[in-house]
């Protein structure tokens, strides 16, 4: 490893450079009227008003806080998806829920331009002049200058050389990558597995490969959104049925004065065993867990529905969905459902 | 079963005649100035002052709800406990955290007396002249008219038959009784529990005896206050580690602005089996679920710690707790904790 003209000698290397905001080229000529999430925080008074340009989960969680402090924000995403939402409901109801607090434009790019020391933000046949852009369309890992080529290893289209996710090794070579370095999910206890994974692998002298876990993406607006287990796109649809509850009526939500939303879960038909899920709904971030944790110890829908919900509370919602999905399950159900014989 | 003068035939009975606010006699004799939770929801006014006599749940949640709204409260229990709490630690946190919000006189018994159209409350060497007392000792069976003493099963003291806490069948009658006649737990789901099981029996024509929910309580307090499994006094001290963590530096409570309480898992020592927690903290109603079906599905405190656990979230401060206790534990711990080798 040559660092500047230094040589350094090692017998493993972890790479954990971090990623960096993706900000396209022609629009660091608008100078700091650009913001990323780099140098959002650091900026000491809010601007009248701002375009969000990308509206994944930072776009949606900072636009929502200046739309509730007053800016007058407009979002803007080439795609129809919120929050990276595979499910066409969940996003749906994220539209209208969100839409409501600031302007979404979705389904084409935003072009931006001069306008007088403000910005013209373009996209499709809308326009608006704001004071500043967010630019949240992602960041890319910070491997441009490591020529990562020499490893030997094939780079895909963002530099990251291929790697067994499993080990979090770079081919046969001692060379690890871990955290946003690796494109993969920008999650913080994602990134500190990775950098466990890759110690105990160095540390041990071997290759052990570890589970990942069960993937849980939080949305922190509010309400929250979230993406548990198998997401929508990548279901086997012959091969599941759908739990499902709106918010509206749930009581937990309504003495909480935030029914809005909808809560599906994906359960494989001939099993029962819990997939994945999405829901758009307060207290989201702890349903989240729920969910995560009954996925990744392979629970059915009987398993779940013979543990205790108090009352009133929003894993009734979760119960909900539960039994909905019960009552479409393929399977020989027990005799005894929600309680469970000692023999 | 005689009915007035109507005589009923039936092949199964069950008894589900709900539970009735204790108010000693004596106290009749305030009329309308004495509250139970039968009226408390019919009032149309709030008093401008109130003595609540019990702070078990529903007197801490009553208490703190009519404080937060103006009213001058002073609360009144016997003993030192709230809430019902048995670990020591929790019970000192909720006492200094809802101290601050209304007066707690602890210790000793309530003494009620007339004072000129208002009520006069002593308490050890405390008084205080209040307009209305909340009367909320806690709710006594509906039993006493229907003569259960004919069944042959001795009556305890509130006059409940002795029965079977699997079956909810009396005796080796065909007589069940559920809910809060039973005077077990006042809580909806296990109370729904007693229906499904006596309904079940009686439909099935047997005694199938089912598996009990894993203990669990809330107190919708803010913050909340829960106690899950096997509560402190129950447990076998010397074979347990307490694995805990206050919630001052939990982010999650940080940025809620919530950041007061404390989190404690009690864990077999020679298994690292979690048997039980209690807590007073924000979001305690979902932690006391994510512990709860742990508990319930017999979980370890490794097994709970290759979960995910999403940042910033309340269940960080569950991983805390776990990690506490993680330290303790008196077994050989696997190579890899926190993450899960394929093999």
């Amino acid at each position: 490893l040559k660092v500047n003209d230094i040589t350094v000698k090692a017998d493993n290397i972890v790479i954990a450079t971090g990623s960096t905001p993706i900000v396209p080229e022609p629009w660091k000529a608008f100078g700091d009227r650009i913001m990323t999430t780099d140098d959002f925080f650091e900026q000491e008074t809010l601007p009248e008003s701002v375009a969000v340009i990308g509206l994944g989960v930072i776009g949606l969680e900072l636009g929502q806080a200046m739309a509730r402090l007053g800016v007058k924000v407009t979002g803007v995403d080439m795609t129809d998806i919120l929050s990276g939402l595979s499910d066409p409901d969940i996003n749906q109801q994220a539209r209208e829920i969100i839409g409501k607090e600031f302007e979404l434009w979705q389904g084409a790019p935003a072009e931006l331009e001069e306008a007088d020391g403000k910005i013209r933000v373009r996209a499709g046949d809308k326009e608006v002049i704001v004071d500043k852009v967010l630019a949240a369309m992602g960041r890319r890992p910070n491997l441009d200058r490591l020529k990562l080529e020499n490893l030997g290893a094939p780079l895909d289209q963002y530099g990251v050389p291929e790697y067994d996710h499993a080990t979090q090794r770079i081919g046969d070579t001692s060379v690890f990558i871990v955290g946003d370095a690796d494109n993969e999910k920008p999650i913080l206890h994602e990134a500190a597995d990775d950098g466990k994974i890759a110690a105990f692998n160095i540390l041990a002298g071997e290759s052990t490969p570890f589970r990942r876990k069960t993937p849980l993406a939080i949305t922190f607006t509010d309400p929250n959104i979230i993406q548990v287990g198998q997401c929508w796109n990548n279901l086997d649809q012959g091969n599941i049925i759908v739990g499902q509850i709106p918010m509206g009526p749930v009581g937990r939500a309504l003495t909480k004065a935030k029914n809005r939303g909808l809560l599906k879960v994906y359960v494989e038909k001939n099993s029962g065993k819990l997939l994945g899920g999405a829901m758009i709904g307060v207290c989201g971030e702890n349903i989240a867990h729920l969910l995560a944790w009954s996925v990744q110890q392979e629970k059915t829908v009987v398993d779940l529905l013979r543990m205790p919900f108090y009352h009133p509370v929003m894993e009734e919602a979760l119960q909900g969905a539960l039994r909905n999905a019960l009552g479409q399950l393929e399977i020989d159900l027990p005799k005894y459902v929600e309680v469970e014989p000692l023999r």
